[in-house]
């Protein structure tokens, strides 16, 4: 391991590393005026649009802070990496994997359109609704108690505390359930669901209103840098085919039908929700040892306001920004 | 840099992975024949659908060649790439950025449907053929000729050979040019091509019919490993920022509407031609040390035999084996 | 009234005229085994596919009936024409069409892709499934009860008898009924669905369950070939405006994606049904005044075996033999 | 005939309409300002866009003028329904009818989208550019002007006189040709196309380019209501069965993707161009014998603003407004 190479650790670089990061938020957060709140549930509309926090946790134990890190929020659309990898855990990759493509779409995540026009025999991917639905039909149990466990328990594996329902927001997305029931119902008919719709629905619209902090993504996205091995303990959480394949899923589909934008321009694997949460993969490099974080961090971004395909806008522009600084891109 | 830590590179190393890499080109030959030789260019339906070969060139000097290597072919899709490269070094990436989109379609390569449905304001990235075209139209110059020339004088530094042209296969795609043509003029109304179609055209099939072989594309996936540095001068021959551009790009666009699988399974940028040639490019990574090849190299297909979306069939099939024996993918 | 001019319909001609149709008829039984019974409501499947029936209902009172005219089958899709109609005289014209636009599609009777893609501020037509789940939610009343009252009365107005519901088939719709489903939550999700969804459904899956025969549908032809208005009493049983528009929605978007051809080859206003129905108008032309049926006639068509668009396949060459035998194109 | 029934043509009554007419016309004058020129064509756009004119020639001989009638300007998409006719008299209507659909599409009328969408055997309908092109492509002859003199010589009958071609315009739409090209070159390249594609394209430029006025597409509607036979002489001058079928299509195509709407709100045959003309064809009816036009009329309408879907837009409100005064709609 590299690591060993690296003398940088003391006091003095992380005050020096977290003085920067403050710095670039609070310039951020000025960006958080351009976006809007996500609309289609009426409860993340109450959030603050002005609201900006960044947690970064290195391989090497480091943990920078910055912004409005103690808002929790819910998890939406991340939800879908966490149920992806315990289906692939539940079911093997290949089962799951002949059942949702891994194409990103050109397309927004809540489109019909695309599985009508192309006749196609499985979803896009597993991060547009139609293969997050068809992910969460297949997790084992026949209630959305039972479905949801194996999530919670991943969950409380990787942030060392069993995260809680927001159960007004659960209601919320369930009272907004309409377009998510559209694709479900298309699911039924081409044979893609195979559960009942309301247990799916429910297990769904749960996963999503998981309530996390940046300090929980920015710990999922370093379990997912180490490959799914607890960076502390060695223990392998997540099996390591399937972090990765999940890894390049997120690069490719993450950040809606922005994702080959954030690939070219930030260049590390993602994944976005419409609550303004962002998890973020820096993976170990051997390029640039200049700072710590090349051997591998998560990031957890938190800003409510959105752009126009529902990615937290100063988020995007914040981590566009700390890629570039410290060469995180994979690429 | 790592390198130093590695104590490989004896011959008796070189023997052994020569014969792993003779199994496995010879093994998946066999896959040949479940594909078949592009047709919408007559002449590329006369290659030998069995060939096979595989040219392996590594950071630290090491080549391993297999199977077919010595048959040149045209490099088709994979100028794509060189012209990208070419106009961002003319125009700046901004520039270039600003008439080309970087986001994977979904779609065919040679849809015109997405440039209609979404009315877009740019074409979806610069490996679609709306792309590549917009980005060809772009680079300087008023004749095929002089526009060519900074492509040929790209590919002399990085092969060390000036190639080229198949004059026969030029004609064959200029006469089979009818899509193309549909295009250009789709281009042209509304407004994304920046010349005269007639020379664009002229570029664009000229750049698609220069000869190489497996070992040009390997020097090429090479070199973009090494961020667009000369391994061996370290003379700057792409600038780093437009080669870890481009290889984002071909990691979500670079193998046709196959892009997101090619991503999942084998995990490393690559771009493919309808001619059957593959160039990948597998970066140096900390992860894995007991390869030599996880300090880097560039690996050059070919296999003319095609899957459905347009790919060397044993040429995708072997490049997965090798990602998955020698651990290259970068997630 | 021309009439008045015509003096035909003695016993002869009436004998003479049944000969040729009981021919036309049992010739086009044989196109039966082209067709296939539709397969997406299982109790539809049990029909027999090789009946063809046929009756004809003259303004000056003639009928003409062979073939199978004695099952009775289920209206399906005609009811759309029924419930537009009710909608209308409920609503008024202006209402109805300012929620559903009157542009044939190109598409299939149960595309959802057209709304998204097209961001459409209304579905196409009445008679796409948007469109007519669309027109069911805007009855009037707060049950399924309530609001099919209107549609039974005026049945019973046309036909001279309640018309019942066929419940095998009902129940069949609503456990067949995951696209419908998805077409309603969409509507729901893009604000065009006015009702609860549930009891829209009901609705409509009943509309579609009322049982016919082809002296029914004859009737109903008959009626909107005088638009509206009784041949017998002269009584205004559908309000001429809304009869008229109804034919022009009939001839550009009654045969599903063939009403070009429809209209082109057999040139009058029709509406068919997945059980094999079909309800055509040939009002009084002046052309041709040979056969009395220019006079104005409703015919009535049952043929369960479907051609690939889901109209009955010896229905509509029976139809097309017809019209050109007898004239009544409208152009 | 009906017609001996009728006791109007007095010189009373035809100056008793007149003055509806002009009353008509000067109102909807007014809402000339609310429509937009046609922009494509850069000298369509110099055209006046406050002036409207209208021509109504009836079966019987009166002919009433309105407006600005004495501004001739070019047919441009009218001519689909000339080249159209021309064809199925060189080739057959069942050879054009194998090779062109006659499907509405939902489309706008220059879409390639739609060919490549549903991997169509062929175009949409013959007044989409697509299958118009095609159309022209069958025509006879191997020059453009061996190809135009069948549609001249049919001008000819129909007009009186050999109408001349406005070589600016010509100019013009071969100069922003681009769209066409697009299209012409996917047709090449599905095989849809014929012939060269520089003399097809010739040829429909020119075909557009000819000039009228209001009373010759007057002429032309009343040949058409006549099913093809001069009312004077009682010459056919279209065979009967592809006047009947041009008027179909007319009904269900002819207004471009506002066709559904026109055919319901006013319900007769009828064909725009982007220059501002309409020709609408008003058939004999039985119905309503108050008014002499109800005995069959041709209507030729020029008012050179546009709405969005490409019809004059004054020109429309008229005819609607005229077809419901005096009952002309077929339904």
């Amino acid at each position: 391991m590299v690591q060993g190479t690296v003398n940088w650790n003391t006091q003095l670089d992380k005050e020096w590393l977290q003085e920067y990061v403050d710095d670039w938020v609070s310039f951020y957060r000025k960006h958080t005026k351009e976006g809007k709140l996500a609309s289609y549930i009426p409860i993340l509309g109450k959030a603050n649009p002005h609201h900006l926090g960044m947690a970064i946790h290195g391989k090497n134990g480091m943990i920078i802070r910055s912004g409005d890190v103690d808002t929790p929020f819910t998890i939406q659309s991340i939800s879908k990496v966490i149920s992806f990898i315990v289906a692939c855990m539940e079911r093997g990759v290949g089962y799951v994997l002949d059942r949702v493509d891994v194409e990103p779409t050109g397309e927004a995540f809540n489109s019909i359109m695309h599985l009508e026009m192309k006749s196609l025999n499985k979803p896009f991917n597993p991060f547009v609704n139609a293969g997050a639905l068809t992910i969460t039909s297949m997790l084992e149990g026949d209630t959305a108690t039972q479905k949801l466990e194996p999530i919670y328990m991943l969950f409380e594996k990787m942030l060392g505390y069993r995260p809680s329902l927001n159960q007004e927001v659960y209601q919320s997305e369930y009272e907004s359930s309409a377009r998510n029931r559209a694709i479900g119902y298309y699911l039924i008919e081409t044979g893609f669901l195979e559960e009942d719709l309301e247990i799916t629905l429910e297990t769904y619209f749960k996963q999503c209103s998981i309530e996390v902090t940046v300090d929980d993504l920015a710990k999922i996205g370093l379990l997912l840098a180490c490959d799914g091995e607890d960076p502390n303990t060695g223990e392998e959480i997540i099996p390591r085919q399937i972090a990765r394949i999940t890894k390049a899923l997120m690069l490719t589909c993450g950040m809606y039908d922005a994702s080959g934008k954030f690939a070219t321009y930030v260049g590390i694997p993602a994944k976005s929700g419409v609550s303004g949460g962002i998890v973020a993969v820096a993976p170990p490099r051997v390029r640039n040892q200049q700072f710590p974080f090349i051997e591998g961090c998560g990031i957890g971004v938190f800003g409510p306001a959105l752009e126009d395909r529902g990615n937290s806008i100063a988020g995007i522009r914040l981590l566009k920004h700390i890629a570039s600084q410290w060469d995180l891109s994979i690429f």
